[in-house]
């Protein structure tokens, strides 16, 4: 809709030639220095012209291919700054009347991916960023650790090298895991290490995405499993202490997850609380994609969905906030026991859904989750809130020092927990109930914190 | 290497100031008409100089995401246009002396990112592709489907529809996999369809790809394994041809791939055959691992790598014609013996490895190889060569009409086997014996083909 409005003001009837005048220009004017990217860049942008008159932009992607082809390594640096500068201006004519969008939707994503994959040539000289995954063979780790070496984490200019950690018995399948990730020819991808040693797997690293956990066994009790994962945790927080960059990253989703972070802080004192999450994104995508579905919006329309406290049942996924196209979701939703008797318990029980339909917990998607919430932490949220699971500092009557999630904005690297919400009865009343779980889980482990 | 080289040359020593002027009048010289989003650009880029002086850059981000949301949703569109300039004089500034460049590289791509969300929330209004995915509940299903609805196939700006298909057995599970998709909450997924009919599941798909077959069983003849399967594929064929787009492009992944492809093809004639292939992408891609790692140098060093025939053990992976950085590997591995007795044994009985370490066969890596094979298909090669298995007419002695693994380039949409490459003795006996293999399985189905 938007793209079409502009694009059409730019184009409309008779003023195509006009567009086409001002993309000429336009191809020139981002020029900076004499140089021959200039010249090549110019000769195409004659071609692109061509290709526009004759060809409705078919060629477009072929004609900026036969470019870049011409470009030694020295000119193609720079002639990349031109080509963006072009790409921002082909864009104007993806909408040119009786042009087929979808083919040109098509050239445009050739572009980007064009230079996407010239930026990443460019960048294969810098040092790789280390990330620790835990659980590696598990099957969210499985399905985690090929989107990181893709790109999908850090993006498609930032070489990595992951750090694969799993329990000893899965030594063989680190292996075959390794060897996949090899077999995948990942251009950004700089190195696989594995480990069944904490300490060594978290050398050095800028990130540690803890996906391992002990899994609750036929006829464990609660409290067994609380102690069980906290023990584990409390090794890895010693190992992450000792070895990790004091940087680090740290994200939980083993579950517990509040707990486990908590134990995990708690026998980590060299690294700042703040770099301690554990991650409830899952469960706040689970809510804007049942928000979109009830108001018929997109995921794009939401805004300020907020999921509190712990990452179980009691959690509490509250839409009094949410803006769907700025309006309020309250209002839009017109169906006020919605949210009370469909939405919160649909949120607070999907997981136990997802394993009776699939007969496996979530895998997939917590991994999906785990992308977002780094990026989120990573590169900013854009003022839009998500929801991570933080070290409280008592906002809205938490008790300091749990790991609690709260709705948070992110950006240069850094969250804060979004401030000064009114907070209803009914939702102080859901707050403590989580709260209270979570006090509860504490005390349960309380002799393993330091 | 490259960056560095090239920033150094716009920004090294006292031309720092001239640099940054360059910025400024560079930032400017993007705009073409008055407009709130021009002014609003000079704003940002106001901001931006501060921040690059005070902060060597670190808050690049924050100032980039404060202007767009001052931006209504009309002037959004526009000013994506400057932006995409600004991002690129920007980008000479990473390397800054004194400033931290793996900073530098988050924000850049913090940028991006920004770039690629706006984008993609302008083109919400256009009809979503439509990809259908056989086998969605196997272990390459599991592992494919979420990367494509998170934008890795169609990249960021192409919204998709899945049509998710397995056999009826699979029906619980197939619910639980489009579950699992809705709580990833996915901006460009526009909806997933769950069948166990192929007619329904390809009517009027774009994408078809084919990874559900019918696997090994126990003491199963291989005669059993190929009639068992091109039954399966007849039938796929058959319902291709009545209810897929004809433009549809279709890959085969479910073994016997070749001979599955071409019983598929045949029992499919409104579609052009150039449009059925079949995947050796996996074997490619271990191959280029494999150089990389013999010669101790990046993935995008290696060009020109070939693999031929059959995806089996008798495929023929080929460095004769592969370069280095331009040069030939044969001259780079100083190591006559290493192709014939280590490099082509390891490719050919990679996908046997794999099942001997992991106790599974290869999943994520072959999702990863259909994520790059189709990449290739629709977005180009950019020159570049890469292995596809395709309708053969008759090139290098092939029989026309099976299905044979070439070296290719493709753009804009269409591949071309790579011709008039010399063929030493011993290649054209191992191009021969793998021919040879796709008769035999061709002859045990020819009962099959119409």
């Amino acid at each position: 809709m938007l793209c079409g409005r502009t694009t059409r003001r730019v184009c409309s009837g008779s003023n195509v030639t006009k567009a086409k005048w001002r993309y000429k220009k336009n191809a020139r004017s981002v020029s900076t220095t004499d140089s021959l990217a200039e010249k090549l860049t110019e000769e195409f942008a004659i071609n692109l012209k061509r290709h526009l008159e004759e060809n409705r932009y078919t060629n477009a992607d072929k004609a900026f291919k036969l470019i870049l082809e011409k470009l030694d390594a020295d000119t193609r640096v720079d002639a990349l700054q031109y080509f963006r500068g072009i790409h921002a201006v082909t864009e104007a004519f993806t909408d040119v009347p009786g042009a087929n969008k979808h083919e040109n939707q098509r050239i445009l994503a050739a572009l980007n991916d064009i230079l996407s994959q010239a930026h990443s040539e460019c960048s294969t000289a810098s040092e790789p960023v280390k990330i620790a995954v835990t659980g590696a063979c598990g099957n969210i780790g499985y399905a985690l650790i090929f989107r990181i070496a893709s790109g999908q984490l850090l993006g498609p200019n930032i070489p990595v090298q992951l750090h694969l950690h799993d329990v000893p018995a899965a030594e063989q399948a680190l292996l075959g895991i390794s060897m996949e990730l090899e077999d995948c020819a990942f251009p950004l991808l700089r190195g696989v290490k594995t480990f069944t040693n904490p300490e060594s797997a978290f050398e050095d690293v800028d990130y540690a995405l803890l996906a391992g956990s002990k899994p609750r066994g036929k006829s464990m009790e609660r409290k067994d499993l609380l102690r069980g994962n906290a023990t584990i945790f409390l090794e890895q927080g010693k190992a992450l202490n000792k070895s990790a960059k004091k940087s680090v990253k740290i994200l939980v989703v083993g579950n517990p997850a509040n707990t486990n972070c908590l134990v995990l802080k708690s026998n980590a004192p060299n690294i700042p609380s703040k770099n301690f999450t554990c991650m409830t994104r899952l469960d706040h995508n689970r809510a804007l994609y049942q928000i979109a579905k009830k108001a018929q919006v997109n995921i794009h329309d939401i805004q300020n969905m907020a999921v509190w406290g712990n990452h179980s049942s009691t959690q509490y996924p509250n839409i009094n906030h949410v803006l769907i196209n700025g309006t309020p979701a309250t209002e839009v939703i017109k169906d006020p026991d919605w949210a009370v008797k469909e939405f919160i318990p649909t949120i607070q029980q999907r997981g136990a859904s997802i394993i009776l339909a699939r007969g496996a917990s979530s895998a997939a998607s917590a991994a999906s989750a785990i992308i977002d919430h780094m990026r989120s932490w990573v590169y900013g949220t854009r003022g839009e809130w998500t929801s991570m699971g933080v070290i409280s500092n008592g906002e809205y009557g938490v008790t300091p020092g749990i790991c609690y999630s709260y709705p948070v904005v992110a950006s240069g690297g850094q969250y804060e927990i979004v401030k000064d919400l009114q907070i209803d009865p009914f939702s102080a009343e859901c707050l403590e109930k989580t709260h209270k779980e979570l006090l509860e889980e504490r005390d349960a482990i309380a002799d393993l914190l330091s």
